[in-house]
């Protein structure tokens, strides 16, 4: 079986229990999470084979995250270590109408070090089938994009897959690129676009609404720009507050346009990675199932990451199958 | 006050803190349970003199067990102690769409040590005036079903009520008995029947679907089948999802079909155990009130569980009657 | 900035993690509070100068008290010390239908030493510009009573604002006096009256419905026989279940009956100490908006109360604020 | 068989974990203890038949204090309740050279409302074979004075065994009474006195050293003042400091000094309650056998306390004869 | 590089933390054990690649335990799984005079459903070059046996190194085998002997003393019988008490005979899993060091061991040379 | 009273609870501290008005440090806010003949964007009677010395009292500077030397061994490089291992030589910040009393931080009295 790559940075994430503020905690829960390693973990649950790309500090913390992503059976092979610590981010647990804060502290940590010459990308790509990628990786530092670009034209000649999720930040951009061209480099070099109105208008300079048939006309611009680009899925988070959302998804993929219904979340566990969740969901989807499918596939792992403490979506294909079945009673599994 | 008697398994409960899986959590809170247990301490919480019969372990899992029975009133100088272990589940606790699991080890604790000679029936019987016993102890072990039937046999001798929560769970049943001859043979020897369709189905080999009118039709034909059941008792659950359930009941008692109201639960904080609730809460009712009433008590119960951490109904009768009355404000109590 | 002033028992709080009966648990979480130093605490997180006047206990969980409040940047140089222990209340948090219970330690604490003596009035009203009570502190000691009455004298002759929350609980007043009389006798030296119909009729001994019309006569009524008043806000609460409230208000300022909408608090953490963040939020937000728009503050406050563990509103002017502009959707702040 | 019946405050115990300062923690772990009931509850680990005579809260912290001591079988059925709270003490753990320290809150609980028509002495006294007390009981309250003078008067008529642990603390006599007479007074109706050189000082207002010259004198001299005194057991603890104490005992019975050899507890986990273990392995050691052995099993149960957190003692009769046999090797029991 | 393999049961363990009885928790900490998987981890954490051979539970609590060893990077690819439960046991960790106690729940778990036939010995051992086994497994089950045995013959033939612990413990002999001869059996096809004079009486059925001299008469006996054995290591524990023990051991290899000097481990953490770390110190030594060396090498992994929390040695070579090298200062690394 | 001043970063620490190993836990506990911070604290913790200079994060981390040090009393109002992240450190708790571990994540932390011009020395000394500064801060940051020189500057034209701890951690050194030049050029500066013949060696390239001879014979070449200090004093650990320590001091006033015995710290409960407790009780003592008793004192002061958890001593000056007055008896304080 080839391998799905993810590359990105790896981060310990810190929270008080339960919706504590910091101030009032004096322990944390910690995770392991970012955004491209809880896509590779999420896709190693559902059976695939991953490697994740990634350079991590060198001492016990690093240690520790290493042996946290190898639980899930992710390679940890080509994850470089540096003498700079790992970036971490701190989480303040939002309820009803008060929302969740995230503070980082990744600006100087050990994924600042990576170097297109410590991946291998040749020998890497050999082995895969599928690379990932977000847009946090380019915006963190002029090596995370370097080390990207590297592998995408690599995966261009070889005609692997190539997914992204192009989130953009501003806050993160601070390294002196220009974000709107380099994610237009790089989306260049993708197939698939894991993104709605939003991140179209920033890379395109447009001004499109939400509205159904403003997310085609994008759609079809976004293609014309980067015809790379085959299919476009776009998750829709309704929230009734930072407690219950609703999720569902639409797509163009250059002939159909389709949208799933609604799942409705009435109580959140933990929001952080549920997007994460959807776009692994699609990649496995999308070798296993046709277009509509795969989305609804994606829909349903996202709904059900809301339901795991941490960044990981621990869902395995038989566990979305079966709310994809409509099996959503919380009978108890004996 | 003459006891109620309770016989089955005790079993130590293990879970993660919240709704962590298994695989994230270092530590483990523990309960004691077991359906009839559960439905013992229940009764005892009602105020009622109960009396469990059992066999754990003679280890200090053991001592902690009846330790923790002994702290609800409930009497233990019935429990015989085997060198086998005591049972243990462990269980994962869901949410929303994510279902709650539970992983059994049980099969060979010391409750599979019981034996007939071990429970002094003619001295417990003398001193009792109700028995409860549920489908899950003759499953178990030849040992429980042998025992279970000197004391029915006995209770049907001496005018005792005997209810039953038949619950068919195929997986327990494995030591070489027919399940369906198991349980008819000791509903026969039964007087209140708490269980629905599903239920009656399984035992008579009938077809009948959910409807109320079935419902009827299937009552009178177990009556039929076993005319010393006098009342039929079926408690309904309808999940939004695994953290929202409703929570009505329905009953015959050969001449009257009645059915409560549901009782909205919108954030469960523990399932296990609800049913044993609505069965304590019958035992406790149908020996204060009317059948319709007992039922509303039940249902109010078995809602009220939803909200306590661990297998067991901390409920008293004061606080059920309080939500019938109708206050379920949520005004603190000072 | 001059000060605001706040004066009452200061308690420690002890309560099981998550919704644990006391029974079941062998770790208490604590927290310090009180109706005033919540307000106290509330106000000062709001951006004002804080001092609250009290008495603690002279021993390591008074010290503990003192730093806690401290932490919060409330002056706690008036804080008095007794040889008599801190008083505490013991929290059981229900949910769903369960209500939660209190059992109050607090008869014979370190604040029934208060004396008039201790504290120099003169001094902190030269620096302050509103004093808040409520009616607990009357009701639990003479010492309370006569304390706070030398301060209002002095604020009413001083032109201080005077807000109350004349709260009457039954079981408090032990200590010889007669509520009606002491209430009323302290009524008439406030300016701003927090409370509602139940309230009015308790101390005019009349029989207002909760209608919005009732509620208006009412405080016509009051505001005779308390000229001082010239504005009263209550706050109305409609629980679905313990889980679940909604929250709205209504004010009558001599002039003019207003009602805000309702805040729809699907999920409560904690519903401790949301009747205090109102009062702080008014307190607050008639010194900076008009009475409608304080009244609106001060509701959003008390809902994002409901969200925090512990007594304390740890909401800022500018989290309050984004909720009266509508953002309840739970992006998470990055 | 007989029971042996203590009588004595419950108090509730909070410290937070480890060796943390309060100021440090948010949360506390809570035990139930007090000097006697700590007594009552090792000598029923020990096997024997005991009823505690107390006065609780009548609220879910007085539920819970009951059901902690159910718990070990101890007899509840004399414990009254009253609507003032429970006394409460904190505890912060030392360390090496850093002493424990306690701030109590007691002086206004429930205990204080006993009343000797609250204690039906005689019922109890037709069932006991020994009664012990010590000097907290007496200097807490009037109430606890006379109802346990009651107690006493009706013993000594029995010819019940009456064991006392006179232990002065200055501190606490603050309700009128003479320390001095008071103690004088029941002490005369004691039979056993587990006590040394300074309790006898205070007592007799003599002035005898700490040596063993000094103690048979002493003794000798209190036998003359009591002659209802048959022996006098004093246990003598050497600390090396907070976490390391070496502990012996040596004993006067009119006849014969004896002294044991030291118990060295290299690493102490809790300290609160071993003087009780000691007491406790006395009542049940002079029951058992000679003096000189009775006295050599409170050492090793005083000793094996110090391995318990909480303030019972959870030793068995086996557990504390196997270190008596020498067994302290720390082999691990499969 | 080849690998060494281990085989045997793995069991969770659970624990109360700290040195709480049973009866005083709530909460448990867990960890998986057992003692031939703690030998093979710690060997992995000596940078060999170790492959673990067992059957685990086919549910979430066997999921669990497979990703605790991968963890470590043991190979888990010849796990088995089956629908029996895992093994269990729980633990109260003693202190000072008070011994820890186990209670197992193992013999109906999942490893006793291993055969013969579930182990590809002929591909395990390929790539292969030491096997380590212990007296527990052949205890267990008669699967165990045969499994054991099958992999032994095979060994032998291929020249592999066979080290054994031959611990005997009576009370696990239960499934009809006679210990001595099963334990003879399977010592005869091995090469390395980690056990002492016990052990050695107990197959021989001699009765040599504990004196230097006796262990080497009954190492020269040992290996007249299993002319197979080259050497023999014994570990020898001094105990102070629970909590503070002294470690050395002693070696005969046909030639010479050493020992080691004291390890004073002042403050034991946890004493679970300390022979198993000198086993796998032993075996990683003898293929570094000289024997001498090799044995120093295994009782300071074996001290170290003791300041680790669960069953598992987490040492490094680095580590355990640090101590060797004199480094027991407790400066902080930096 | 005139203000002692402190200066330096501030971290936030965090460490498994117990002895656990970070890949062990899922659960950090934390802490805030830094070299000066806990110099700072621990005298205000002895009664002194205390005011820390520092740079944190500007968010919700940088906030709870702030409150952290505003509960001990210590002046935040010269600390400045930064957006970069608050810079942090893992521990790894060791035990016995395991050393403990910390990584550090600071050398981008907020503290390096510390400037001159951020901190007003010349308001700030004109209060402040008192600097302390370490060898740390001028190595973290070109900012950190260059804002620290123009302090100490303006301190020596006061003649106010400069202490230096100069601990030099080569590891530190990374931005360019040369350690030996800056240390010199700063220690030129103070007036109070905390340190032995090891920085005594780093600074001035001598060869001085351990002995009272050569501690004596550095100091005089030390006072002869640097006129300006008056006063040396060297605290010495000897370590038994990680968890049992003795410490004692000697010092060299120019005119006499003094040592105290050791202080024999049986059971270490937190290592981490013990050296700056030394520094503190000097900085305390030399204020109080003679050169020997402030020795003494701080001698104390150090010994007892080892037995609080955290970085902070909250020891006060009666407990560190306490101690000096042979009171380490571990008696409960009640």
């Amino acid at each position: 079986m080839k391998q799905i790559i993810t590359f990105g940075e790896v981060l310990m994430r810190l929270s008080p229990e339960g919706n504590k503020k910091f101030m009032q905690a004096n322990l944390l829960e910690f995770y392991f999470g970012g955004t491209e390693i809880n896509v590779g973990i999420s896709i190693a649950n559902f059976g695939e084979k991953v490697k994740h790309i990634s350079c991590v500090s060198d001492d016990f913390v690093g240690d520790t995250a290493i042996s946290y992503i190898q639980k899930f059976g992710v390679s940890t092979s080509a994850i470089a270590r540096s003498n700079r610590p790992l970036g971490v981010y701190f989480l303040e647990v939002g309820a009803v109408m008060r929302p969740s804060s995230i503070s980082y502290n990744r600006s100087h940590s050990s994924f600042a070090d990576i170097r297109p010459e410590m991946v291998p990308w040749e020998n890497i790509l050999k082995k895969a089938k599928w690379i990932h990628w977000t847009g946090i990786t380019p915006a963190l530092c002029k090596g995370g994009y370097d080390t990207l670009k590297a592998g995408l034209l690599l995966a261009k000649k070889s005609g692997i897959q190539v997914s992204t999720d192009p989130t953009y930040r501003k806050g993160l951009w601070k390294y002196g690129e220009n974000a709107k061209e380099v994610l237009s480099d790089l989306i260049s070099l993708s197939t698939i676009f894991i993104g709605g109105v939003n991140e179209i208008n920033e890379v395109l300079e447009t001004n499109y609404s939400y509205s159904n048939e403003d997310f085609i006309e994008a759609s079809k611009e976004l293609m014309k720009h980067f015809p790379n680009i085959t299919k476009i899925f776009d998750k829709i988070r309704t929230p009734i507050n930072a407690s219950w959302h609703k999720i569902r998804a639409r797509m163009w993929n250059g002939n159909e346009f389709r949208e799933t219904t609604d799942f409705d979340i009435t109580h959140i566990i933990d929001r952080i990675g549920t997007g994460d969740a959807f776009a692994a969901g699609l990649i496995y989807g999308l070798q296993s199932f046709d277009d509509y499918k795969a989305m609804e596939f994606a829909s349903a792992a996202c709904a059900l990451k809301h339901t795991y403490e941490g960044d990981v979506n621990y869902a395995t294909v038989d566990e979305v199958t079966a709310i994809l079945n409509g099996d959503v009673s919380g009978r108890v599994n004996r």
